[in-house]
C-alpha cells in the first residue's frame, strides 16, 4: 500500500489529461499531447516580453513562461517585476492568444494572479510548503509542481496529493534535476523519473531541462531525451540575448536554437506517438 | 567576497549571543555556553506534556521545545494540535519559567504565536520559503533557522542573511542532518557544519541528532560529538512512551536516557569551554 | 585547463570511432553508429547462452556481453563461472560472428581473457582501480570504461586518461548511473553526461539502462532517452527467463520485450542520425 | 537476517581488540583503547620522515602512517616513492619502535611490503575490490578497511565480510568521509557511523578527520567529534610544512597544531572510557 491513494495509477487507471483555456484555442497537456512551454526565466520589460512571446507563438510554443516572483537563492539578487508584471503577462496573454503560467512563491498574492496568470508554478523550493499546496488544493486553476531538489519521487506525488486531497486534479508534475555530487551540471536530471511517475499516477509530466542542467548546450539534447523517454512536454527558457539576461542566462537558449530544437522535437514527439498541438 | 554579508564572520567578528527572556532567568545561546533544547515532537496532550515539562526542567533543560504546527509529508499524517495547543505551551511556560520553541509554518500563524512562543523555528523545508524568512526578518524574535535538507552552507547562510538584512539578528542556526544515499539512517548528520559556521559566522549554532539519525539509539553519541565539534547546544526529543507517541516515536529518548546523556553532555561541555546554564 | 588532456576535444578534434574485429564483419563504435549491446547478465551455461545469442544476432544485437568473473557485494553471491566460461562465449562468438564483451576484475586474469573477449570491461567499482586502468593502457584491445557509482564526470575522464596515457586509445566509455538519495531506483542514470561527454572528449559514449535503474519497465524508455540526447549505442541485459536469472533478473528484459525496444531504437537512431550496422 | 554474517554483533557478541605487535610494545585497536594513527599523507624523503615520526612518538601517536603506493585521480600526479619507500618505513620502525600502516593498492606488491608494515590499508577506491579483499582474506597481518566514497554501511561491512571469510578478522573500519552535494568539504564525515558500526559489528572503527574533510582548521573538531561519539581513535595527516607537501598539504595539520589536537583528545578519551597506550 503506497503513502499517496488520489494521484496513484491504481486509484484513477486512466490519463488525466488538463485542459488550459485562456483567450485563444484551448491547450491540453497529458498523454497523447506534446505540449511546449517557453519564455524567459524573468519577465524584464514589456517591449522584450512581447516581442519574444510573439516570436514564440510562431515557432510553435503552446504556453509562454515568465517569472514575476522569483525565489532567488540570494536576498540581494533581481527578484523579478513582481504585481508589476502581471498586467505584461495579461497583455501578452491577450496578444498572442496563448496560455501564460507564472510561478507564485506566497499565497497571499494569489488574488494578483488568479485573473491573470493561466497555470501557477509551485517552485522546487516550496515543493513541501504545505500551507501553499493546500491553499492551490482549494481552486480551480492548473498547477505546475515541480519536484523539490533533493525529494524522492515518493514525496513529490505526496506533495500533488495535497492538492488533488483539497479537490484540485489539475496539476502537471515537473521534474527539473535533483542535487547530486556531479559539480558539472547544476542539478542532475533524473529521466528516470519520466517512466516512474508515468507508472505510478495519472497525472501528466513535463520536464524542465534549462534549471536542471544549467547550460544551454545541454538543453536541446536533454530536452529530447525527455520526449523519448515519454515526458508529456517540456518547459524551456529562451532569451532574445542570453548575456545579457537578469537572471540565468547561461541556461537559456537564444531564438534561433529554440527553433532548431524544435524541429527535433517535432521528430521525437512523432516517435513517441505524441502529437504538437495546432 | 562571499554571496552573504551581514552573517559573515568578516563583517562582524565578535560572536552573537542571543539572550532569550522568558518568565524565568534569561537563558543564552551562543559562544561559551552550552543550551539543551528538549521536548516532545508534537505536543500531544495537556497533562502530558506538563508532565514532561516538569520533568525535563528538574533534569536541567534549558529551553522547552514542542511542535503545534508540524509539516507532513503526507496529507494523511496527524498534523499537531496547532492553535488549541498554543495554550498549553504558554501555561508551561508559565509552570516551567522556561522558554518555549515551536515551528512555524505560515506567516498567517504569526499572530497567533507571537506573545506565547519564546523562539519561532523555521523547518527544513520551509529553509528557502523567502516569503517567511522576510516576515521573519522584520520582528524582534529570536528565530531557529533549520538547515533544508540538501542545502549547502552557503545557501543556508544565505537564508540567513534574508532575516537578518531585514534587520532581526536573533538567528541560532540548526543543523539537523542532509539527504545523502545512506538507507541506514534518516539523514546524515554533517558534523564538519559546526566548525564550518563557526569559522564562517557570528551566529550561534546547535545540532538536533533526533531528526539527524531517527533512532533514538544514536542519539546521545551525536549530541556528544557536536558539543566535542563546538556546538553551542543541542534540541532533541524526549517522550515519556516512545512506542505510542503520534509522530517520531523511533527517535525519541526515554526521560531515563535522556537523564544518562545529559551527564555525558555536561562533562563534554567543560572540556569544551562551554558552561551548562543554572 | 583540465586536468585531462589526451581525452579531451581540444587535445583531438576529431571523434574517435572504434572499430571492433571479431569472427564476422567489424564493428563499429562511435559517432555515426548506433550499437546495442546485450546479453545475460552472467553467462550461467552453455546451451542457455547459445540460444540466447543466436536469437540476439538475429533481432540485431552487435556485440554480445556476458558475465563470468562478477563483482559482488556480498561474499555469499554467485560470482560467475569464470574461467570455465570463457570457452562458452569463444564458442558462442564464433557461431555468430558476433564481438563479445566481459569484464575484467583481475588484472591476474588478463591471459585467460585476451584471446577470446573482443572488448574488456572496467566495472564501476574498479574505475578508479588504477593498477587495473595501467595495465590496460598498455594492450591492443578496445576497454569499456564504465563510471563509477560516485565519479564525478572529470574523475570519470581522468580515469580514460590512465588507460589512454598508457597507449591504448581504444576507449568506450559507458554511464551507468550514479548514486542518489532516490531510493526507487538503483542508481539514476544520468542523461547529461551523454551531452557533456560529446562536449568535451573525442571518445564514444554509450548508456546501460539496464543497471542504472534495476528495473526492466523503465530500460526502454531509458534507452531511448539515451539515443535521443546522443549517445552511440546502449547495453542491456536479456534473459530467457528473468525470474530464475542468478543475478540481476529484476532488470533483465524478455527477448519479446528486446525486440519492441529494439524497433523504437531504430526509429530514434535515425532522427539521431546514427546508423544501425548491418 | 543481515547480508553479512560474520563481522556482525549478533555472531560474536564481544568486541574485537587488535593487537599489533611491532619492534616495541604492543600497541592495541578496539573498545576500551584510544589509538591515535598520525603521519605525512606520502613519504617524500627519508630525513624529512625519520624527524616528523621520531616527534609524533615524542607527542604520543601509537602508529605511524605513510603512503607509499598513493592512488591518484590523475595520472600525472605524485604517486609515491613506491618500493624505495619501503625501506624508509623500516627504519622508522626500527627507530621509534612504533608500528606502521601503508596503502596496498595492487595485491601484487604484498610481497614488498609484507614484512616491513604491521598495517595494510585497503583505500577508498579499493573497497569494493574483491580481489584484493580476497587476498588480504587470506594473510595473517592486520587490514585497515576505509569506507568507500559512497559506500552504504551494509556494503562496507560486506567488504569486511570477504576479509573475514577468508580467514583473517584482524580488520579495522575507518570512516573517511562521504560524497555528498556539499561542495565546501572534501567529503561529509558521517559521524553517525560510529555509534551504527558500533551496535551492528564486534570490529573496531576509526575516523581519519583529514581525508573526510580536506581542511586542516576542521581535522581537530572532527576529530574531537569522533571520539565522543565512540570511535576507537583517529588517523590524521601531519606534515613539517603542509604548504610544501606534495599531496594534501591543505589537510595536513602542523606539529603545532597536532599537539594541542593531542592534548584536547586525551581528554575527551577520558570521558569516553578510553585510554590512551603507554
Amino acid at each position: 500500500m503506497n503513502s499517496y491513494k488520489l494521484v496513484s495509477r491504481e486509484y484513477k487507471e486512466q490519463d488525466t489529461i488538463i485542459e488550459i483555456n485562456s483567450a485563444g484555442k484551448p491547450v491540453f497537456i497529458g498523454e497523447g499531447y506534446c505540449t511546449i512551454i517557453a519564455g524567459p526565466c524573468a519577465v524584464e520589460s514589456r517591449e522584450a516580453y512581447i516581442e519574444l512571446a510573439c516570436f514564440l507563438k510562431s515557432a510553435g510554443v503552446h504556453i509562454l513562461r515568465g517569472g514575476l516572483f522569483k525565489p532567488r537563492t540570494s536576498p540581494y539578487s533581481f527578484k523579478g517585476l513582481g504585481e508589476q508584471g502581471v498586467s505584461i503577462m495579461a497583455e501578452v496573454r491577450k496578444i498572442t492568444g496563448l496560455p501564460v503560467i507564472s510561478e507564485i512563491m506566497d499565497i497571499r498574492d494569489l488574488d494578483k494572479l488568479y485573473d491573470d496568470i493561466d497555470i501557477l508554478q509551485i517552485g522546487s523550493r516550496n515543493m513541501q510548503n504545505f500551507t501553499l499546496l493546500e491553499e492551490l488544493g482549494k481552486i480551480d486553476k492548473p498547477v505546475l509542481l515541480k519536484r523539490g531538489l533533493s525529494a524522492t519521487i515518493e514525496e513529490w506525488l505526496l506533495a500533488a496529493e495535497y492538492i488533488l486531497n483539497g479537490g484540485n486534479s489539475k496539476i502537471i508534475l515537473c521534474e527539473r534535476g535533483i542535487r547530486t555530487f556531479e559539480p558539472y551540471t547544476r542539478n542532475t536530471v533524473d529521466i528516470g523519473a519520466v517512466p516512474i511517475i508515468k507508472n505510478l499516477s495519472h497525472l501528466p509530466i513535463i520536464v524542465d531541462p534549462s534549471h536542471a542542467t544549467g547550460k544551454w548546450k545541454m538543453v536541446a539534447p536533454v530536452a529530447r531525451a525527455a520526449l523519448a523517454a515519454g515526458a508529456d512536454g517540456i518547459m524551456v527558457e529562451v532569451h532574445q540575448d542570453p548575456d545579457k539576461a537578469l537572471s540565468d542566462g547561461k541556461q537559456s537558449l537564444t531564438p534561433q536554437n529554440f527553433v532548431t530544437m524544435y524541429e527535433q522535437l517535432t521528430k521525437i514527439a512523432g516517435i513517441a506517438e505524441k502529437k504538437m498541438q495546432y
